[in-house]
């Protein structure tokens, strides 16, 4: 039987290469047998790099950028191989990550993407002609302007003075000079993997749906939203591009809008970037069972997930899916209308989350023996003979030597009623 | 298909038949088409009657009866239908059992078994020729001489005088007056169900292996073998019975010598007794696969735990064994070799044990259908057409309506190394 381990990494815990190893661990030590097809999966966010530069090959690049709360931090980008144009691939949350903000500093009014311009800048040099830049997990909400300026672009106020960072402080913007953008970028293709959900303006509008999860207030949230606003229009009266309403503008805090809008890159769903990087197709077309996982599973991974995305391609093909996750959470029947057969969750015992997360590599890779035992169960079940293995131990219990039978209890449905007079 | 579902109660709480009516209920929700047969297990202990008085029909009884530290309790007995002799189940835990036993006055040197006398009293006045004792979930070590005492035994100390109830005082026992013995007994069949492994004295003695989950301090643990040894050696010269390393007489605090020893009556290992009253082998014969659970499933589980017996039952006829449970311990692996083919934990996310224990029948039932849907991907896998469900919804990502394709994104492998110059 082949297998193919297309996982999710596990948030704070383990990376989705890591992730792939536990189950590959797991599945082995249950079908000793089974051919493995590891393809450890990424969204555009953490992870994005070096799940592709581990799929294809290349470099991985350090390079110290401007964070999201104005302090340096340690980047990175990679440089994929074998390529047909010199290609960078880059996650905006290595420069402008939610992570890399302290939780008394989470104020998307203020952080800024900066860095990510930086990035570019720094495959710029490194002499890419194509640079690929994953979104999510971000920290900022300053619809890219950060990167932009980092790049050239000018945002000024009504009295032409530049504004300060951050997504609140375009609520100021009255027009943006980009006279000074970086003559590299007319040369270079930019393409961006994004959550194609993700809008910049509306009910579903980044600031109101992310800007919570980033340490908003409603205060801030509904600034944060007067600002995008001003900023689309502004653009659009710059470059003729619409971003307001635009398939994955508002990714990444409204950063794919500053890409689509200010550095004419394209936006792309994730997933088909990714998968078409790991060469899923190929890898699913010699599978007989795919497993995915995820740290959460719920009613929301139909919606932009990997086990669901992976799922949807797998029922393509008519593959079994089976999830494992740490935490099983409210609406996770859903999963079963969206192509994942069978799920099953890693704890053991009563712990907290902080245990699960420490322990998430052991509880992982004994919960995937352990749902694979059940599959084999099935199989036997289906297959021409049952359990046909070696005789198991039956004499767990002592020998009986006592000189008494156990006749006298055999229940013969006769006589006497209820036993009372 | 036909299932068995053969699971023991889940301590504190749900019975064995609320876990075979969840499992029933989950497995139905993976497979509407399966055919359930439920056989909720029983050792010796809490359950036993209701268990037997379901399986074979018949009656409960209230009885108050002087529970473990000496106040009334709300005790009860079962009268079993269609027997060839009018039959008696009594549970002891009914009367000495640990759950009576306020946490603050647990002390197996005081604490008495003399309810459960009372309660074969009840059930002699009641018409009953044949009692059937169920061992276990108890509260006390006083090796049965509260239930002798309630029956008329009488224990005396150098001087004569009859001692206090408990474990302890059987350290003055000098002599045993059975002169005032109920003379009932000597008309009736008594039956004990005991674990086979529980030893009076000795290294694994009941005051050493079971004193302290008890109650018992370590001090009091040598005063209790020692009460334990002097008491083996006066039945002894009393009555002829050996009953210091008999199989089974360590069983509820020593509950089974004073039954065998004083009262004459017969030890038998607790599951030949139940599975024969659920006459398991009938619906095993009919089964393709076998369920069971029980709140914990670790090592020890092997040693006489209601799954590791389903099991091994089960194994005789080569049947597949899904265990359940509420926690997975250490060494649980050791459950392979002895017929358990696969299991799972009933948690879903991160919590404490008490609302795990809370919500355990939500669990147990999601768990049971989660579990059954790996052996449904099994069964597809092994089978002749793999998944011929309806057609997945495939439209959860948005339709593209971009102009540009992806085909410059083919990692084409040649050209340009890693893209530096």
């Amino acid at each position: 039987m082949t297998v193919l381990v297309a996982p999710s990494g596990f948030k704070e815990s383990l990376s989705a290469a890591q992730v792939a190893d536990c189950i590959a661990t797991g599945l082995l030590r249950a079908m000793p047998e089974a051919h493995i097809l590891k393809a450890p999966m990424a969204d555009g966010g953490e992870g994005f790099v070096e799940t592709l530069v581990s799929a294809v090959g290349g470099t991985l690049h350090p390079a110290v950028v401007t964070g999201p709360i104005g302090k340096p931090v340690d980047a990175f980008f990679g440089l994929l191989e074998g390529q047909d144009m010199p290609t960078a691939v880059i996650e905006m949350a290595a420069a402008a990550g939610l992570r890399l903000v302290p939780r008394d500093r989470r104020n998307p009014c203020l952080t800024t993407s900066h860095g990510v311009g930086e990035l570019i800048c720094a495959a710029l040099d490194a002499g890419a002609k194509r640079i690929l830049l994953g979104c999510g997990d971000s920290g900022v909400n300053d619809a890219g302007a950060g990167m932009a300026e980092a790049l050239g672009v000018r945002f000024l106020d009504m009295q032409g003075r530049p504004l300060a960072r951050g997504g609140a402080a375009l609520c100021q913007l009255a027009r943006i000079d980009m006279s000074r953008l970086d003559p590299r970028l007319a040369n270079v293709r930019l393409d961006a993997a994004v959550n194609w959900h993700n809008h910049l303006l509306g009910p579903k509008g980044v600031a109101r749906v992310f800007g919570p999860q980033k340490g908003a207030t409603p205060e801030q949230v509904v600034i944060l939203e007067q600002a995008m606003e001003n900023y689309a229009r502004v653009i659009a009266q710059t470059t003729g591009i619409e971003v307001g309403h635009a398939q994955g503008a508002g990714a990444s805090g409204g950063l794919g809008a500053g890409f689509m809008g200010l550095l004419k890159g394209r936006l792309y769903p994730r997933y088909d970037i990714v998968m078409q990087y790991l060469d899923l197709d190929r890898l699913m077309a010699q599978a007989d069972l795919v497993i995915t996982a995820e740290g959460s599973l719920d009613g929301q991974t139909p919606f932009g997930k990997v086990p669901a995305e992976v799922a949807r391609r797998a029922k393509q093909r008519k593959l079994p899916v089976i999830a494992l996750a740490g935490t099983i959470g409210k609406g996770v029947a859903l999963n079963f209308e969206h192509g994942i057969d069978a799920f099953s969750c890693i704890l053991k015992r009563p712990c907290t989350l902080d245990e699960a997360i420490d322990n998430a590599a052991k509880l992982l890779t004994r919960a995937t023996e352990d749902a694979v035992r059940l599959v084999d169960v099935g199989m036997r079940l289906a297959g021409p003979a049952i359990l046909e293995g070696p005789p198991y131990p039956l004499s767990v219990s002592p020998p009986r030597d006592m000189d008494t039978s156990l006749a006298g209890f055999q229940h013969v449905p006769l006589c006497l009623g209820n036993g009372r007079r």
